[in-house]
């Protein structure tokens, strides 16, 4: 099945302990796709601008990513400066420039349309829900979302909610979410917004789903290690990579089992531990599906007993 | 295997959002030996008081403990008030009496010495290599330390660190004792220092375990998860718990083979899941071989893909 996938496009620069790469092809829709273009079809929808030329878009091309939905405007595209130098878990943000992105209206091809999953990057709600609404023909819906929109669009990130099938987020946002500092309580106030499922992704301890109803058979909590790596050279991406890993697998799937989902979440943990490991999107652009499941019988063995 | 463990025995005073305890039995070699208790026989090398009476000594006699090495001495026994009210992952210590602990010698009982399992909880290194080489029958030693002897007595550390089968401590530590950053590298350092083993404890994500030589058949990085749990009521005693439960586990089986120490890990994170359900040592007094067990099918579910 084909995954439609909007957000941002960005080049970035980045600054941490392992060196530093000036405006490198960057945006959660970037990591998204390419991550997701291991498993399945993608459609992208963004906006760049003129700086955006023909060694970008090969990088989608490259991984037969669709990228009609990307809108070339007047300006330069969304630009990120930030560094991990004191702290490789957390980014300290230098500069950040909307530039052709503070405008975007999101606009679907009409060939993306019967994309039956539909992933909504970090982006306005407002838009997010554009989005949504427009594509009601997407059968699973995920998203994501974080802490400014939680603390400043509340009302706006709420009506998104009530569309998502799943909502991949974070501890902290999780918490700030909620409203409570409880990881399994703030999870139950999340889902009762809306989502049947959350992922809260833990950084280098993984990830966690929880269900709406965690007494359907199989629907218990359930957990993905992140791999202990001994050369984290660039965390930028990691969160979005492990986006595109579940929700590619779960596209590539004929049916969705709670064993599917179970699946899902190691692929997400795999495609996140490959993407720190250069800078950038270096990584993820040169993998094969091989490596990718050896990685993932390697996260099995990480934590399987027997 | 019978295990000899030397450590503290105290009272806390303890203050959590769930509410506070005074003056409640605690100390790391109590809740060590509360939670190995339900796998094999178990053994105290400790100092106490004279407010150690007969409700502290029975704690131990109903789990079958060995209390021969605790030593009655003029005064008050260890003391530790402190309070997790901000932060339910690091404790805020308000007050800490060493009393009779401050002039602690061990004094192992002849009835000890054909212990082949040997557990030094954290206690002062000078301590932990004497018991060590008063007692040189054991065939597996593990230990403890944290960060006061990390920083001001690394030598002495040092040594019992080269006399160390396993070293249980957690990630802060893990990093402060190799002096790098990355886990992965860190946990290489420490190992260079002696230990077979590494067990990383992170809280509420679990633990890793990593090996020295780590190209073994079955000797890679296994991580056990920690179950996201809903009341964690006093996190105080977790480690030691998870360390009962993973030495506890290995001294009960006939063989130690990976698979064993897997299981091990799994059962480690087990007693630390139960301990932070109540106060104190509560949840680690009453409960049955059937409910870890139970407990241990629940984390397995949570990490198992088929």
């Amino acid at each position: 099945m084909a995954i439609t996938v909007v957000g941002s496009v960005a080049f970035d620069s980045i600054e941490t302990p392992a060196g530093k790469r000036d405006r490198c092809l960057g945006g959660a829709a970037t990591y998204f796709s390419l991550a997701a273009s291991y498993f399945t079809d993608v459609r992208v929808i963004a906006v760049v601008g003129e700086d955006f030329g023909p060694a970008e878009e090969a990088v989608f091309r490259n991984h037969n990513i669709d990228t009609r939905g990307i809108e070339r405007a007047a300006g330069k595209s969304f630009f990120w400066q930030g560094s991990y130098l004191d702290n490789l878990n957390e980014a300290k943000t230098h500069a950040t420039e909307l530039n052709v992105f503070g405008a975007f209206q999101p606009k679907i091809p009409d060939e993306y349309r019967d994309s039956e999953f539909l992933f909504l990057a970090n982006i306005d709600p407002v838009l997010q829900r554009r989005v949504r609404e427009a594509m009601p023909q997407a059968r699973l819906v995920a998203g994501d979302t974080m802490n400014y929109w939680i603390k400043d669009h509340r009302p706006a990130l709420l009506q998104v909610l009530k569309g998502l099938d799943v909502l991949l987020i974070n501890d902290t946002e999780t918490r700030m979410l909620a409203g409570n500092s409880n990881l399994v309580k703030a999870a139950r106030a999340v889902l009762d917004m809306g989502p049947r499922m959350l992922v809260v992704k833990h950084g280098e301890y993984g990830a966690t789903v929880f269900h709406k109803s965690d007494h359907e058979a199989g629907a218990r909590p359930f957990r993905a290690p992140a791999l202990p790596l001994e050369e984290v050279m660039d965390p930028t991406g990691a969160g979005d990579s492990f986006a595109g890993g579940f929700f590619g697998y779960l596209a590539s799937q004929p049916t969705l089992t709670p064993a599917t989902f179970r699946r899902a979440m190691f692929y997400g943990s795999v495609m996140g531990s490959f993407t720190v490991e250069r800078f950038g999107t270096e990584r993820l652009q040169q993998l094969s599906r091989e490596e990718i499941d050896e990685r993932f019988n390697l996260f099995r063995e990480l934590t399987h007993l027997d």
